[in-house]
């Protein structure tokens, strides 16, 4: 059977290259992995027991309708269990979302150099994606605003903080930006660092705003990428629409158990946030030292201006991969002069102070 | 933003309802678990390890090109990793397909009480579906291929051994329909109970047929239903166009790590096996004991012949639910004679032996 028209005019290329196929294509394991913005200082003891719990139910499905998790979010963000969503991590989640609003015609704006998996969906499903510069190391509200209403777009991304500059804005300013979104134009709002972010940088929930959607993720602060489980908080009428088209049964028992744990240790994830600080902290330092600029960041990575182009960055970049230190960088210019490094353990903070000089030198600085 | 035209039409009620929502409704457990398909008998202890193993290491994305795992199915299947995609249950590989084949305006084929998670995805992406009835116990090769040959469809559904009437046909039945499909038309041939199977009714693989992509799965013999493992086996075109729309990293470490280690043991399969052949013999006895007609089964379930209409076997399924006994029955008549029970422990028999009788006389045999 032919594919699609629209299917049949997707790239045929593999969109994303992960740790493992590097590793496979070098033969050599990475030592420090820092590129996928991961948590190195992992799940919640409490939820690697509730896993080993479940794996021992493994034999049964999901619940479909993620009922306690659902509720359990709900009750921990003060909102009604009907707006929630849970899926298989943002990822599936901007799926859905797109395949429910976007089609061939339709207009989305983000940012040059955003998140590329909510690009990979809009094209996907044959939307037409409208892109505007950051502004500085930001993702820039005003623009993103006035492109969707020069284009007629219907949907906006944004996420704060941002990935990858780590950057954010504070919530009066998404505020602003939710206040002046074309009528009929909705804000995804990807909040994937949100538990790792200053409070001044999340508005506060307001889920009667039909003009935004929120997205969440076990993946980062709680440390369970390995899971592959997000959330979506908005309207009851947007959110209940996921039930026409999401996979039912895509988030397993064993999933499920680990995020309702983890959910309910609020301990470990104040230890994660300590953490991370410090390694922010140490990651600024180490770039400080071989004369690089750490930018600030509100996230579990810090990204560092190399301070010349992306064929230097990238260069960087290689002499990390080389010395088995796994990072990423931003793929789009300006922001490619940066290098993206995850928030680690000392015993990765002290392979990257040993590695980084070096890679420069190779980098030829 | 307004819905697309597709999904806005699509049905806003939740179409699956778990146990897990039955057993809230009623506000009490069910004793015996029979009706989802699922593997009372557990995953394999090697598979249970090694999903522990794998909760430590959960901060970890899966490996989106899953590997490993699509190397070790290739091997034991004699195929090549090209010929194997991984995904999120046969369900959402069901999706991906339909995603990649079906559009407004196209045609589909399938048998009327067949699996309602592939209607779910036709009519999702704007297919149209078109069913043909059940030859007695057995879904209809001829009539399928008939009706794709007067409507002109890309795809016809079939699975084998069939979901919900445990019936098969043998290889030479599927072979024979295959080499009488329809110029351009795939076969989606569901083999979700392949392990369970007896050796005559799989048959052999030949990924270079373009006509054929088949399902399979871990959540069946393999007892791994809450982790949400399922492949698809075929040409590599077709199998490569996957990459333009999954969700490259839903399939997260957890699940990767337990499907591997199930996969890799035998032992256990083989025990499964024999304990699946004792629960259907212990089933079809308990059925004959009550003067009911258990139906051939190469599942893991047996499907219980009630001898009179929908509204009976209904009556006796809400018997059995009363007595804490969860099963299920098809949904659409002349199959919704039938209901269809689970293999099970021995306490599960037990539980069964003793309520069918009683949920009987309420049913006013």
């Amino acid at each position: 059977m032919k594919l699609t028209s629209l299917t049949e005019s997707l790239p045929a290329t593999v969109p994303f290259v992960g740790p493992e196929a590097q590793e496979r294509a070098r033969a050599a394991a990475f030592a420090a992995r820092l590129g996928a913005n991961e948590s190195v200082f992992g799940p919640a003891p409490s939820a690697i027991a509730a896993m080993e719990d479940a794996a021992r139910d493994a034999w049964m499905y999901g619940d479909p309708e993620c009922h306690d998790l659902r509720h359990a979010l709900a009750a921990h963000l003060g909102v009604a269990p009907e707006n929630v969503v849970v899926g298989e991590g943002i990822d599936g989640l901007l799926g859905y979302l797109v395949r429910l609003l976007v089609e061939p015609g339709r207009a989305v704006v983000t940012s040059d150099g955003a998140y590329p998996t909510f690009n990979y969906h809009v094209v996907g499903y044959g939307g037409t994606l409208h892109k505007v510069p950051y502004a500085g190391d930001h993702e820039d509200p005003d623009a993103l605003v006035s492109r969707a209403r020069e284009v007629g777009a219907g949907l906006i991304y944004l996420s704060n903080p941002d990935n990858p500059m780590g950057s954010w804005h504070d919530a009066a300013r998404v505020q602003e930006m939710i206040d002046a979104l074309p009528e009929g134009c909705l804000l995804c709002l990807d909040e994937a660092y949100a538990d790792l972010a200053p409070p001044e940088a999340i508005p506060p929930l307001d889920v009667r705003d039909r003009r935004v959607i929120r997205m969440r993720t076990f993946s980062k602060a709680h440390g369970l990428a390995g899971l592959r489980v997000g959330y979506a908080l908005g309207h009851e009428d947007l959110i209940g629409a996921f039930d026409r088209v999401r996979n039912h049964f895509g988030l397993g028992r064993v999933a499920q158990a680990g995020a309702m744990a983890a959910l309910a240790d609020g301990h470990w994830l104040a230890e994660v946030r300590a953490r991370v600080a410090q390694s922010r902290d140490a990651i600024a330092a180490i770039a400080r030292e071989a004369g690089l600029t750490p930018l600030p960041s509100a996230t579990n990575f810090v990204t560092v201006d190399c301070g010349r182009d992306g064929d230097f960055a990238r260069a960087v970049l290689g002499g990390l991969l080389d010395r088995d230190i796994f990072v990423r960088m931003p793929g789009v210019a300006p922001l490619d002069r940066c290098i993206r490094i995850g928030c680690g353990t000392a015993a990765d903070m002290d392979a990257l102070r040993a590695a980084l000089p070096a890679a420069l030198r190779d980098a030829g600085e």
